[in-house]
């Protein structure tokens, strides 16, 4: 379980990213386009190593699994899952809807997210069993009565490959294709959790893509879980549903599977 | 020409719209989805009635082409072209880079354009002849040596239909995968006039859609053009390209006339 000194000491790596990043955001090097590579690596770097020497100061016993830096302390049963900029492409482009992600895992299992926006300063915060925060107050997901009605969001269609394509459209055809939002990354995550979007299906994911996001999606009152329905942990693969309404799970599968049905048939 | 009393009747009315807008963004109605029609349509036209109203007040004599409301004034050379939510998905979604867009027409060509982004209040304002400006100070579209180097952006990839797929998935084959935002609307085109993106390339869009965006991109230094190269007036057909780097043009043209070819051959 996270404990309030836990969730504290997430709140400070968020700050610490956001101070090393802003500073990059929409910077003079845009103009520099073949370098924006190592201008990305760059606000990557310096944000999780901001954030890594935080918890080896103070939590020198815990894991670290960053996404610049690799693993510490690996056999750790509390691991710190970082991914200073999530939405590289957005944070390149200059769009304020990337993010920094924090997690901490037990046993494999995520028990706190951090999503943090540092530019709009926008922050989703979700410890299992206390529920989901955004900006200090809690937030809900939204019913969703009807998956015609939802509000479908993904990053990029090149994430899908194979049947996934298949599986994915399939979806796409049951909710209207003006509903559905592209380019969203994490961001669109936290917009589950505040009731402004109900789904989000991708492929592709990496755990410090998707640890995070657990907490704060499932703190909300919504769903995560991979795209046979099983819940998400360190060993998944990397397909990854968010689902904001949990009743709709079956519809959710149900719509996805109706395109590997018609595969199978051709 | 646009007067500098016409730029100050454009700011005055996108302060108008961002009024009207502000409020309703990340509203209650959320939770409410199948309202969401509703709510977007009373966004939408508070916005663009708030909008007309000034102009109607003060410039009676000239055309108005708005999404909402259709055309005052259908035979006046000067024609205002409204759009006061460009976006509406991520307006849905509670995603800050939708925009209003307001352009004014002189003979059927786009002599100035406002892209006003309500939330987050930023502002491109674009005017033939003088330059673009980004909350007042005047922004640069970027150099782009190689294609190949792009940020390219485009809204969905359900806005292509037959061989605008081919044609968009060619360009996409030269720009590297990961460097494509998707999701942008009118905000990916303000990024270009910024220099923070390369590309935008976009089929479907209407006047309303794109009037605005050609002053914004041009007084930058960028070009935008249909997809064989000719500017874009009232009778284009939809087909639009955002270059930040005029000299990119031929490089874009050939690389999604590629697959024209290719087309053919199959």
């Amino acid at each position: 379980m996270a404990t309030d000194s836990d969730i504290a000491l997430a709140n400070r790596l968020a700050d610490a990213a956001g101070e090393a990043i802003r500073p990059l955001f929409r910077g003079e090097w845009a103009e520099e386009r073949k370098s924006d590579a190592t201008f990305v690596t760059e606000a990557d770097r310096a944000a999780e190593a901001a954030m890594r020497a935080i918890i080896e100061s103070e939590r020198p016993d815990d894991g670290i699994i960053g996404e610049e830096y690799g693993n510490r302390n690996p056999a750790a049963a509390r691991q710190w899952v970082l991914d200073p900029i999530d939405g590289t492409t957005s944070f390149i482009a200059g769009r304020p809807i990337f993010g920094t992600l924090i997690a901490l895992m037990e046993g494999g299992w995520p028990v706190l997210g951090v999503i943090d926006q540092p530019v709009l300063r926008e922050r989703w915060v979700g410890r299992v069993g206390h529920g989901t925060t955004f900006n200090g107050t809690p937030v809900r997901s939204a019913p969703c009565p009807e998956l015609s009605n939802a509000v479908l969001g993904t990053t990029s269609p090149h994430c899908f490959s194979g049947e996934q394509v298949d599986a994915f459209m399939s979806l796409a055809k049951v909710v209207a294709e003006r509903k559905i939002v592209y380019g969203g990354d994490c961001y669109s995550y936290g917009l589950v959790a505040s009731g402004h979007m109900d789904l989000v299906c991708e492929a592709g994911l990496q755990l410090h893509d998707f640890a995070a996001l657990v907490p704060v999606v499932e703190g909300a009152g919504g769903t995560m879980c991979d795209w046979q329905g099983e819940p998400l942990n360190a060993h998944s693969a990397g397909e990854v549903l968010a689902i904001g309404d949990p009743a709709r799970l079956e519809d959710v599968i149900e719509a996805m599977a109706g395109a590997a049905h018609g595969h199978s048939h051709g």
